[in-house]
């Protein structure tokens, strides 16, 4: 049994950005001495969130408008009077939907669904630059 | 410590169904040669989610009204103009809901509350047949 | 490689009550054998959840309003013709939100952003007794 720490960077773009980091976290588990175990992909910050998904373009906007939808960015949000930040509906967005999720792997493969991608929803206002955690744990 | 990896097979209904996989997972763990540990229950697609509840059938309605208040069936979903799919709403619940959860277990016992009880939510419009990942780690 | 299990235990108000529980984990984390490897903290309870948010009080109050707009108490619940409970939107809340998260931690530190606070979300009623499950698994 085995740890091992990885850090994926990733770039955003200004407002709600659904980005596909499957490839990243399959390499990284590809590349590991650990045959079968966990890979817990966490989001060091309060306003992303990480997610799987059918990722093409039109699901994408699915997504996005639910999320516009139901936490929207065109009422008051209180967090604006501690900071004057305008991204009261980020934190919302990212406090329910929460920051990591934990995937099964077995003879180095995710064990995710054919039409199953991973990603990271950076729910931010402006464009950042994420780092992403990859942890690689098991036999 | 050790990993151990099972798959375990539900029969869902047409439309968000949510089923009661508590027995299931509890036996995996009772047989397990790990003691202590988590088990991760995850969810290989992308239109259904693993979460928790007090599993009485009126509840379970409720839940299920709150999904059609929340990412209701009878909007435009971009993701038809993809496939012709009529299940943009099922994928939308499925990434706002994640697909699996960690639970922690001791003397090859789930720690669960008392009225607390692990469902499979499939939100696909046809009836599914469907595996679940249920692996134990631990020591 | 380890498993620690230990319990901390938190008073709710009653209504829905958000907690700041990081300097619980991070002690217990802080204190273990294990120096590499995630922590699970899961309730066990089907009206309460953990999450993660920036701790400040404005943003504590617009998470609420979240989910007061999302699952509203005012609305007729069916569970309440189970038991007669009022803490149907308690039940649907923790369903749609999980009942607990993972996160990784190295060097004994949690690999939390630095206005990122680990969360226990109390949905239910009345004013309850809560046990948290705190499992430390790791190298």
């Amino acid at each position: 049994m085995a740890v091992e720490n990885s850090t994926i960077e990733v770039s955003s773009k200004s407002g709600t950005e659904i980005i596909n980091i499957t490839g990243s976290v399959a390499e990284i588990v590809r590349n590991s001495k650990i045959k079968s175990g966990i890979v817990t992909v966490f989001v060091p910050g309060s306003t992303a969130s990480v997610s799987t998904i059918e990722f093409e373009p039109n699901l994408v906007k699915d997504v996005k408008d639910a999320y516009e939808r139901l936490v929207p960015s065109d009422i008051k949000y209180r967090h604006k009077e501690t900071w004057g930040d305008d991204n009261g509906k980020s934190h919302v967005r990212a406090t329910l939907t929460g920051p990591g999720i934990v995937i099964p792997f077995q003879d180095r493969e995710l064990l995710l669904g054919q039409w199953q991608q991973i990603v990271l929803m950076d729910f931010d206002v402006p464009s950042r630059e994420r780092k992403v955690i990859v942890q690689v744990m098991g036999d």
